[in-house]
C-alpha cells in the first residue's frame, strides 16, 4: 500500500496546500516563504518544511518557494495532472447538484452518466445520460470509469457500494452518510457538516 | 477574539474527534486510550494528549478515556449542546438538497426559510417557507437567525453575503466557491472537492 510512508495527517493537509498555492498563484504571488505558508495555514513553519520534505522539499531558495512550481507539484502529487471518468450513483438532490455543477470538467473529472432506480426523476444536463442502476455493470464494462460518486440514501448505500465494486470500479467518493468498507476499493467520505461544526465552535469563542 | 490560544490546526481536528467519539459510542465502546484514538485518527498518541490538554485533558484514567464523556465534552466545545436557527440563501440544487436533507433538526440546526430571487423554482419540504431574497432583512428582524447558509452562484455570492451581514446575521456557512470576508461575520467555507482530491491521491499511491 505504501510507496513512501507518509502519515495520513500530512496527506489530509495536501488539498489545503493546493488551495492555498492556487490562491497565491491567482493573486500573482511569485514566491512564498514557509513562514508565510504556515501563517496562512494556521500551522508552524517547521511543520510546513517537514510536510514538504516528504515530497523532496519543493526546492526552497533564499527568496522562498516558487508558487507556480508548488502548484504544479501539488497537482501532480494529488493526481490532478490526469483526468478521471466518473459516474454518479443515486440521482437525488445531491447527485443532481453534482451533475449540474459546471466545474468538474475543468478539473479533469468527467461525469459520464447518472444511475438511479427511478430515472424519470433525475434532471441533469442533456450531455449526461441517465440509466437504471441495474445497467451500471454493463455500462462500466463498456466505458472506462475510474470513480463512482455514491449519492444514494443511507439505507441502500452499502448494497449500492457493493454493486459498484462488483461492476469493477475501484474508487468511491461517498456522499451517503454511511461507512463503506470494501476490500480493494478506495473510499473517501464527504464530511459536509464538519465545517458547520467549526462555525459553531467559532460562534462560542469569538468574544 | 481568543479566550484560550488554541491553534487552528487543533480546532480543525475537533470535528474529526467528534465523529470518532460518536462512532465509538454507537459501537458501544466504553473506554478508549490515546493510542487507540491516535491509530484511528492517523496521528500520534502524544498529539492526541496535547490536543486534549487544550481542553483540560478529558480526565484520562488508567483504563483510558470515558467515551460518553468525550462525546459530551466535544459536543459542548463545538457548541452542539445548543440549537441554531438557519436560513438558506440561494435555492438552487445545493440549497434545495440541504433544505430537503432530514438530518439537521436532530443535530439542533433548524432551517427556518429559503431565500431566492426566483421563489417559484425552489422545491423544499412544506414546513420550510420560501421568500424572495429582498425580504430577508425583514424576516431576520422578526426571527432570531443564527446562521445563513450561502448557496448562491459564485458571481453573486459576495453581494449576497453583504445582504446577509446587513440583515444582521453574524455567521455564514459558505457553499459558494467564492472567498467571503466581512468584518464581524464568521465565515466557514465548504471545500467539497478536498476529499475527491484525497481519493485521487490514494489512487496514485495504492500499489
Amino acid at each position: 500500500m505504501e510507496k513512501q510512508k507518509i502519515s495520513s495527517a500530512v496527506i489530509n493537509r495536501l488539498p489545503a496546500y493546493l488551495r492555498l498555492f492556487t490562491e497565491l498563484e491567482e493573486r500573482g504571488v511569485a514566491h512564498v516563504s514557509s513562514n508565510e505558508i504556515s501563517d496562512l495555514m494556521g500551522t508552524t513553519a517547521s511543520q510546513v518544511r517537514q510536510d514538504f520534505s516528504n515530497f523532496g522539499g519543493f526546492g526552497r531558495q533564499g527568496y522562498g518557494y516558487d508558487v507556480k512550481f508548488l502548484c504544479q507539484q501539488m497537482q501532480q502529487i494529488l493526481g490532478l495532472d490526469k483526468t478521471y471518468n466518473m459516474i454518479i450513483v443515486g440521482g437525488g438532490k445531491i447527485g443532481q447538484a453534482l451533475a449540474n455543477y459546471q466545474g468538474y470538467d475543468a478539473l479533469g473529472f468527467f461525469i459520464k452518466a447518472v444511475f438511479d432506480k427511478e430515472v424519470w426523476h433525475v434532471r441533469v444536463p442533456s450531455h449526461i445520460d441517465v440509466f437504471p442502476t441495474e445497467d451500471m455493470k454493463d455500462f462500466v464494462a463498456k466505458n472506462k470509469i475510474d470513480i463512482a460518486v455514491l449519492c444514494t440514501p443511507k439505507d441502500v448505500a452499502l448494497e449500492t457500494a457493493k454493486q459498484i465494486a462488483d461492476a469493477g470500479i475501484k474508487a468511491i467518493w461517498n456522499f451517503a452518510s454511511q461507512e463503506i468498507k470494501i476490500d480493494g476499493v478506495l473510499v473517501e467520505n464527504v464530511h459536509l457538516n464538519e465545517s458547520l461544526f467549526l462555525l459553531t465552535y467559532k460562534m462560542q469563542n469569538q468574544d
